[in-house]
């Protein structure tokens, strides 16, 4: 029963992203931890948070330093990706024209020689070609820095008791202002703290899907060669990854003017509340020398 | 970049219903009370669930009988709601074949006379062409039931404390099992409790909305007219409401057969928390010849 006079059907692809840009203005800015049932009220509605100054107390953010860290750290290997641009995890276009996901070279490497590599690129302004993450998620602050452990939380309370379920991954990332991620999404719960520096973050609700492009690509890994880093195709099966940039690079689709993307900083001490399937991009801040610190509680509720 | 050997594209209603599914067999039957954060982790995942005997220590399921009602409502007048088939709220064919969306004839009928037609209704099996239904919504246990309001919590703590709002309504509804509640879905959260006899909800989650068959009708209501009720229609916006009937009635569409509905029973005391949005037909029970009741605490947590 078609009416021929009735107005044409609102997109629904716009619609959903418009109605959600004008429900979802900002993000909270908390200044006192959450209780568990505060927390919840955020999971329920897949809605991030910042609590500032939410990790003050944590001994990490009271006595980490970069010379504290090296003496903590002195003789141990870590694992390092590197990459020619800072971009880990990444598209990237090939030289004949192919758009791959490029995963970085690995390596590892001795603490205290990575740290002076991160501080002396950062004090100099130049990249040089090889940019240095200390990025690994495979719960590293629990096996490779477990020496730094006993300095953090073992676990978020509020969301270990909200969600029922210890953390699944706690990670340090160790860079400077050169390493940039990609905008990716995952299927954990996150929540970032910031130990020492800053670090910026761009956010896009799972709802943005349509504006982000994703696209399959083909796998490759930049490899050391001669001296120089580069990207080699890989077998295995195409990645599913975003192709555009909420800062407005890459290509985009007809939806991705609808997007608006929430900015984040973290500084020193700031903990962030990154539900699950969330869209986001971070890079680390380009005024203040130091490296940038990130933990990551990650709690699996995807599936419930 | 379409790849001609690609397989096809799954239907993603079809993949959405039938991923749901999957994941969600059945419906939580708890034997205590929730605190506010188990609550909340049933809102943040939008699932009903049942407290067998939640409110078994209310004064009213402690006390309540029919006569006990009578007495209490003695010389008191109640909106009843008046239908040929215990059908309020509901799409119904007219003569010239238009399905309409039918509201009930409405009137004030002494409280004592409208129970005893209830009761002697149910003790007979017989309908004769009209059925009673004190359903009004606009939170009338603080209305015109407000004689009895005092055997009823005054709020459900653990929602009242979980979503921070007070009830928006609390309502009171009488009737026997020959009164139906078309599917329909609104916009609060619901707390049902059973007080006397049995209540019995189809229910199918918001997702589930490809299956019922939204049509847009045109308003009706019943009127009397020389002792018979007849559907008139009426001016006003055409009402969208599900034309399908998850036991299987009704017109459907080509995902109805995805769908699938959990059956909830409730008896004396029990509670069911139905979230937001979710689609729910209730009727009440056939076998016990008494009134049903039902408590709906409803909080308005749409738009948040």
């Amino acid at each position: 029963m078609t009416d021929p006079a009735a107005p044409p059907m609102p997109n629904p692809i716009a619609e959903l992203l418009t109605t959600y840009n004008a429900l979802n203005s900002s993000i909270d800015e908390l200044t006192e931890i959450p209780s568990p049932l505060e927390f919840m009220r955020y999971v329920s509605r897949n809605r991030p948070f910042v609590v500032r100054g939410g990790a003050n107390d944590w001994k990490a953010t009271q006595t980490w330093s970069v010379d504290v860290l090296k003496e903590r750290m002195a003789g141990m290997g870590v694992n390092v990706a590197v990459t020619p641009k800072g971009n880990a995890d990444a598209p990237v276009e090939s030289e004949d024209g192919e758009i791959l996901f490029v995963k970085p070279w690995e390596e590892e490497q001795d603490f205290e020689e990575f740290m002076d590599f991160v501080i002396q690129q950062e004090g100099s302004g130049e990249m040089n070609g090889e940019v240095r993450y200390a990025q690994t998620q495979n719960d590293n602050l629990r096996a490779e820095y477990s020496a730094l452990f006993t300095d953090v939380a073992s676990s978020i309370p509020f969301a270990r008791i909200a969600l029922q379920k210890p953390p699944e991954a706690i990670n340090l990332w160790i860079g400077n202002s050169a390493s940039v991620t990609a905008l990716h999404k995952d299927n954990y719960e996150n929540i970032y703290v910031q130990i020492i520096g800053q670090k910026h973050f761009v956010l896009l609700p799972p709802l943005a899907y349509a504006c982000v492009n994703e696209q399959e690509l083909r796998p490759a890994s930049y490899v050391r060669e001669g001296g120089e880093l580069v990207a080699k195709r890989e077998d295995g099966d195409r990645v599913p990854f975003a192709l555009w940039d909420p800062d407005g690079l890459g290509v985009g689709t007809r939806y991705s003017g609808l997007a608006r993307p929430v900015r984040v900083n973290l500084g020193k001490g700031d903990m962030l509340y990154l539900p699950a399937l969330w869209h986001d991009m971070e890079f680390g801040g380009s005024f203040y020398p130091l490296c940038g610190f990130a933990r990551n509680v990650a709690l699996n509720t995807f599936v419930d």
